[in-house]
């Protein structure tokens, strides 16, 4: 599968910039700009675009809208939809979420589409795409902002895109013996700082299902083990 | 559970306009401001607000980050994560959609915290926060804008804030029978058509795949089903 982002007709290049800021920190490169503003590099566009500005933004492409319906596997985001099948225009709609699990496993060339700052795509543009998707935001506000929108949305689509993120791949979490280690000198504890025996046994129980729910690593384990045998040795001592 | 903002010394007005209208659109009120920079009425954080320059920016609250941290279970958002468990100060952290999973059901008063635009949140700031989140980005570019970062954060925790999107409840699906009417009227269609006997179960099959991927609506069963019934209608005419 392949991913292009078009912006059809926006007014304002901090929105151009920003949302190639978006591609790039969701690993996309490919940008089609359809009438876009002028993108003056010392302006507004490149200011927005983060480290984009040296690759995305001088190389997007000026294209026609009928140009990605007929190359590409349309979907356009639009905050207002349809309420119902009587319009087809805006409906069934799949949110940004619903869009990634769809593509994930589909081999063909994707455009996802973001629209004009204040109207979004008139209908007859819409009529021309394959899928609307739709950001669920509060109703009383569900309009969002233009880059805003894009940064949703490509970050939903992010595991069809990047391929390596800044994270490591899995949180350390300490194995269940050493975890067990510690609830054993938690109950040493217990015992040394004198706890009342009947509510030992209550006491460990809490702090086994604090720690069950903390996940703790492997060094958040051996810190407190630590911890608990030091406070033990100065007690006897 | 509560949920509040903090943008904590925001050099870029913007910004600040970017991250209160992100907050209207996902159902959040309550937006409170360390050292701002100055937001003008007339200027770029009202102009970025939308609609929430009529409340949310107006009514944000400057105050110390001493006093969050007191107040609030306090998230501070960084890009940059350590890798293991030798540094604590910015590990483990949980990713947005994790943090939106530990939330659900906690009864908190929560503050989802935003920091500077180069530089993120000092060592210090981290230490005294409760948890640390991360937006999972290209390795290659992992750094997001401030207002950007904070409109993923905040639309992952849209569970937990908004309380009605502007999507209907859920998209009205046809139900069992009608799909199975609009598969006999294909039926009927092929046989029509005088489609080879021996290849009909073939494109009957092939016809139920395709509809069962696509979850027709009511309307789209019952405009195809139409479809079908009138060919079938001008075949015998």
């Amino acid at each position: 599968m392949s991913l292009t982002v078009a912006v059809v007709d926006a007014e304002t290049p901090g929105n151009v910039g920003t949302i190639a800021r978006a591609m790039k920190n969701f690993g996309l490169s490919e940008l089609k700009l359809v009438d876009p503003p002028e993108l003056d590099p010392d302006g507004e566009a490149y200011g927005f675009a983060g480290q984009a500005r040296e690759d995305i933004l001088p190389n997007a492409d000026v294209v026609t809208f009928e140009a990605l319906t007929e190359q590409y596997h349309t979907v356009a985001t639009t905050a207002i939809t349809n309420e119902d099948a009587a319009k087809h225009v805006r409906y069934p709609f799949v949110t940004p979420a619903e869009l990634a699990d769809e593509l994930t496993g589909v081999d063909s060339d994707v455009c996802v589409m973001f629209g004009r700052e204040r109207v979004g795509f008139t209908n007859d543009e819409l009529a021309m795409v394959d899928q609307i998707c739709s950001i669920p935001a509060s109703a009383a506000y569900p309009v969002l902002n233009l880059g805003q929108a894009a940064t949703i949305v490509l970050y939903e689509l992010r595991n069809l895109s990047v391929e390596r993120t800044q994270h490591p791949d899995a949180i350390d979490r300490a194995n269940q013996s050493a975890i067990e280690g510690l609830h054993g000198q938690f109950g040493d504890f217990l015992e040394a700082t004198d706890h009342p025996e009947e509510k030992r046994a209550k006491a460990q129980r809490l702090w086994r299902r604090l720690l069950g729910r903390a996940h703790p690593t492997g060094r958040e384990v051996r810190t407190l083990r630590g911890l608990f045998r030091r406070a033990d040795q100065k007690i006897e001592d």
